[in-house]
């Protein structure tokens, strides 16, 4: 008898493992408002909730709808498993991630004027966070990033997105380059911001929009490297911010929402 | 003889009190990129730098430059006066403020298509550095904000402006509403943004620009609080960033940003 032929394929145990390592991650969400926006979050698994005395009657009456009883902490020594430094106010909640619909159907529902949003390597928490913030307010269907140096979903990315983590698909993805590939195939034309390119974000807009409503999705790398050369080969165009300056440069979180509002501006023009 | 004759009045001596003080203030700037834009910028008076040996090496043609003489410590006991988790890199320097022109001026030089943005109690030294990022990228003439009240001009600011600081115009002014008053007084009018206003960003600036070119200030507030009563009655209008649902916000940098984009934009078209 072969016993090879009763072992599991490599890529079999990696597929179980990192779906048990999925299925152990918590995150722990804190401060008021963010601890509120998850307590009423239907869709979030809410696990443990440790709040000081004041913290409980603030939220009162989001404890009460969530059907969850809090472990009432002492505030001098504050006991949820938080990095020091975090402002908790009193409040912190261990949580499941969010679990969103997959990219393909995410990209098929938002239609012809459907927006996303790539991140090539942001990993800076509080940039994802102000991304999300922009894309809910501009109606982005998904920011999407990948497994693997992005910045993951922590309660100092939930305080920075405002909210916004509860209600705006942040999708992981494995590769990039292949997610990329996807919705193109989708009908999506893929644009890459990137600071040395000839092109400007009007003029690249402009030219896709030119016949119509045409689903984008938008491509930001991080602040310095910027995207990546299987990224940048793997986008339609290539555009640039327009600069009053030889200088400065935008903060990623703010090329994102100017980005964005450009390509739903010219759509309803 | 009327000794209070001799005794100068409390205005006078509260001015001189504050010139003091600002004569007196100086900031510690730290990170390798902070610190080499400050050393190339010529109005930058410089007053002492620490640098380890690899920090000195490596801005060994910007300190030549600038012909200043470096304290080098050592990288395990830096001795720059930084707040704790300051990410230094190994250098800092102590700098005094900049001197801007006054709004007046900076307002009278930038023409008829000039922008300002208006800060209104946005302390938080990320935002603005993130919003002196955009200022400059987008090309307002200057970000205008209270002596008090306001994210001061610190080395955090500067490490998050990534440069902006040492170009783009940082004006601190006494009270805000007179401020505002003395741009109107030389033809700018004055938008603020407000998430509870009927009218959206769009058709306001379709609104003051419909007979072409008009300098614009924007009036921006803190998250949360907003712009305050005065502030609000002496804009010439509101407007809000229109939103994709009824929960989410821009962060401040984020909606100061788009606005700018915005206001410019339509300048041009």
């Amino acid at each position: 008898m072969n016993t090879m032929a009763t072992k599991k394929p490599t890529w079999v145990v990696e597929k179980e493992r990192q779906k048990r390592a999925a299925d152990a991650q918590t995150v722990w969400l804190f401060g008021i408002h963010a601890v509120r926006d998850a307590l009423l979050n239907p869709a979030r698994e809410l696990l443990h909730l440790i709040v000081t005395k004041n913290a409980a009657d603030r939220l009162a009456d989001e404890i009460a709808k969530a059907g969850i009883t809090p472990e009432i902490s002492d505030p001098r020594r504050f006991s949820a498993p938080l990095d020091p430094g975090s402002v908790h106010q009193g409040a912190a909640l261990e949580v499941k991630p969010l679990k969103w619909p997959s990219l393909r159907d995410i990209a098929i529902d938002a239609g012809s004027r459907g927006r996303l949003l790539f991140l090539d390597r942001v990993t800076d928490p509080h940039n994802v966070g102000a991304i999300l913030r922009s894309a809910e307010v501009l109606g982005a269907a998904a920011v999407v990033a990948t497994q693997r140096n992005a910045a993951p979903e922590t309660g100092a990315l939930a305080k920075t997105a405002s909210g916004a983590l509860e209600r705006q698909p942040y999708v992981r993805i494995r590769n990039l380059a292949d997610a990329m590939e996807e919705v193109k195939a989708l009908g999506y034309i893929v644009l890459g911001l990137e600071g040395e390119t000839e092109q400007t974000l009007e003029q690249v807009i402009a030219t896709t929009l030119a016949r119509g409503p045409r689903p984008i999705a938008l491509v930001l790398g991080a602040e310095g490297p910027g995207l990546r050369d299987k990224t940048k080969a793997t986008c339609d165009a290539l555009m640039r911010i327009n600069s009053a300056d030889a200088f400065g440069s935008l903060n990623v979180s703010n090329a994102a929402a100017l980005a964005l509002y450009a390509s739903l501006r010219d759509t309803s023009a």
